[in-house]
């Protein structure tokens, strides 16, 4: 028999739980994901038109998880967020249902970390420009000297697994790590040979590349802005003349566009590089018209690889919450499972 | 009194040298480095509209030194290449004339690795596509999807200084290392983890990823062609169907553009960046309207780095060289200095 009940306890309250759950997937899953749960008895619908009815919904940053949409699905148990950010998701209102929100955090971390190195160096050496500039007839390499990463100070405004990751290819790349993280154990930054300052500030006046990878939150809103900004050097640690170099593959609204727009106009940015946007699809931003910016549309994991990962822990999460056992990455650990 | 004249032998024959001589700059030089050439008492010419009368000439890739410019140059004594490849220097033509040839060898390594670790990412990562949609307005997000180099294999074209500087970076990306490069000793290949294959066919056989880093020679010449390219499989060692991918920021010529282009268009190659190509500048070359292909136009020395280190090993080479004392970095050795 296919329906067979279990009971999780919720705030003290029993949840009745079938482990065949009707699950909606709201802004897509590999394929072999689907498959996987689909042969674990689950029914799973990729074009739903409401979340009315189900017991769990897979989003992804698209679908805001917002108290009214939470209300109009009764039903619901869990919420998985394929993928690390949950700030499309009302956690208070979603904890107040006894709904379980749970992400997949490491999944996609190798490949933001390329994404962001490959925005550094397509900033610094004029990548997209320089296409730009052959595909309408012009051979403009007098125009478009750059500057080495190696020899610089790379500093991370948030310094965890994506951040780290991206520090050790910056230091084969010869770039001397600093990070701003006050919530980061010592001991982590001492491993990974980065130094920590408790002082944001700090990490703009010594540093000529700033790289962003910290949730957007109230503390992170804006940290990246004129006042911040103005504290870069434009001088790289080995003396050259290189401007200062801004990139996220974070979360709009850690960033400052106006603030960036207005830097990049008066040179204190030499460069900027987003692949996240305070407004998302980012259609008509002034950002994408400046010569010394570019940007991609929120890719940071949009690799076959990271796509995979996603599915499949996002499925075995899914299962594994449906027989019963509680997944590994709670981020509402106050709906408590037991 | 500022001509003191000297010796130097070249084949056997004295060359009447003064420490005071005529440079002319084809193709652009570090002011500092010219600064350097004028207080060592020489005279530097930055727009000379012919050769003849000059002692030395510094070039880059631009000025073409065939017979006929060579002949036309009869005091020259000394032709400094700023960069590495002396592809556009008649080497034959200059031994005739007892004129050395040198380069600046090592100045340029850091900018080429970086611009090649740059291409790889933003080829496999679709930045130049995307920021082109993003300026025409178009959130391609969903048909941008990537595949990350962690996991796959590189395999290098001639395993030099500047290859084995990008399989470090390549190495903390993830990548396992191969190169075919007859010419490399053994223990040095060992001491970057990487394997060397006898047979270049194996490289493309093994390789989703190749990158050029070899001279354009008799030996190197379409060395990747439509031959080798069809031996790739675009499986990734990690089992990921990533396509396959080639970057050359090494010579124009090594590369069969024809070749490249069919196979950008039948799939054989999912994608394509050069900074190099066979008719240079490029403009009206059919690969730059392809979608799945970007360049830049042969950037890879330059960022203020890399030339402000040429500028001043090019102008310590020849105040050296105009004293009497032999330079390092000779590529003409027949050409002997006593």
């Amino acid at each position: 028999m296919k329906h067979v009940y279990q009971y999780a306890y919720v705030d003290g309250v029993a949840i009745k739980r079938s482990n065949m759950a009707n699950i909606a997937v709201t802004d897509g899953m590999a394929a072999d994901a689907v498959t996987k749960l689909l042969d674990a008895g689950h029914e799973v619908d990729l074009e739903p038109s409401s979340l009315d009815g189900f017991d769990a919904v897979v989003i992804r940053s698209a679908t805001k998880m917002t108290p009214d949409a939470i209300a109009q699905a009764p039903n619901l148990k869990l919420i998985g967020r394929a993928g690390v950010g949950v700030d499309n998701i009302d956690l208070d209102a979603a904890t107040d249902a006894g709904i379980l929100v749970c992400n997949t955090p490491g999944s996609s971390t190798q490949s933001v970390v390329e994404l962001t190195i490959g925005h550094m160096l397509a900033s610094t050496r004029h990548i997209a420009t320089a296409d730009r500039d052959l595909r309408q007839g012009n051979w403009t390499k007098k125009s478009l000297r750059g500057t080495e990463l190696s020899g610089k100070r790379i500093g991370f405004i948030g310094f965890g697994r994506i951040a780290q990751g991206v520090g050790r290819v910056a230091r084969a790349l010869g770039m001397e790590l600093h990070a701003f993280d006050p919530y980061l154990p010592a001991h982590v930054a001492d491993a990974e040979n980065c130094e920590i300052h408790a002082d944001v500030a700090d990490v703009f006046r010594l540093c000529t590349h700033i790289s962003v990878h910290c949730n957007l939150t109230d503390e992170t809103h804006h940290l990246i802005n004129r006042d911040t900004l103005a504290l870069m050097t434009g001088i790289g640690a080995d003396g050259t003349d290189c401007g200062n170099h801004l990139v996220s593959c974070a979360r709009g609204g850690v960033v400052d566009e106006t603030a960036v727009l207005e830097a990049l106009n008066n040179g204190v940015l030499a460069s900027c590089a987003l692949d996240v946007f305070e407004v998302e699809p980012a259609i008509d931003n002034p950002l994408l018209n400046h010569p010394n910016f570019h940007g991609t549309p929120h890719i940071g994991a949009a690799t076959k690889e990271a796509q995979q990962r996603i599915g499949f822990e996002m499925a075995d999460l899914i299962i594994d919450f449906f027989n019963g056992t509680t997944p590994n990455s709670v981020v509402n650990k106050s709906v408590l499972i037991e």
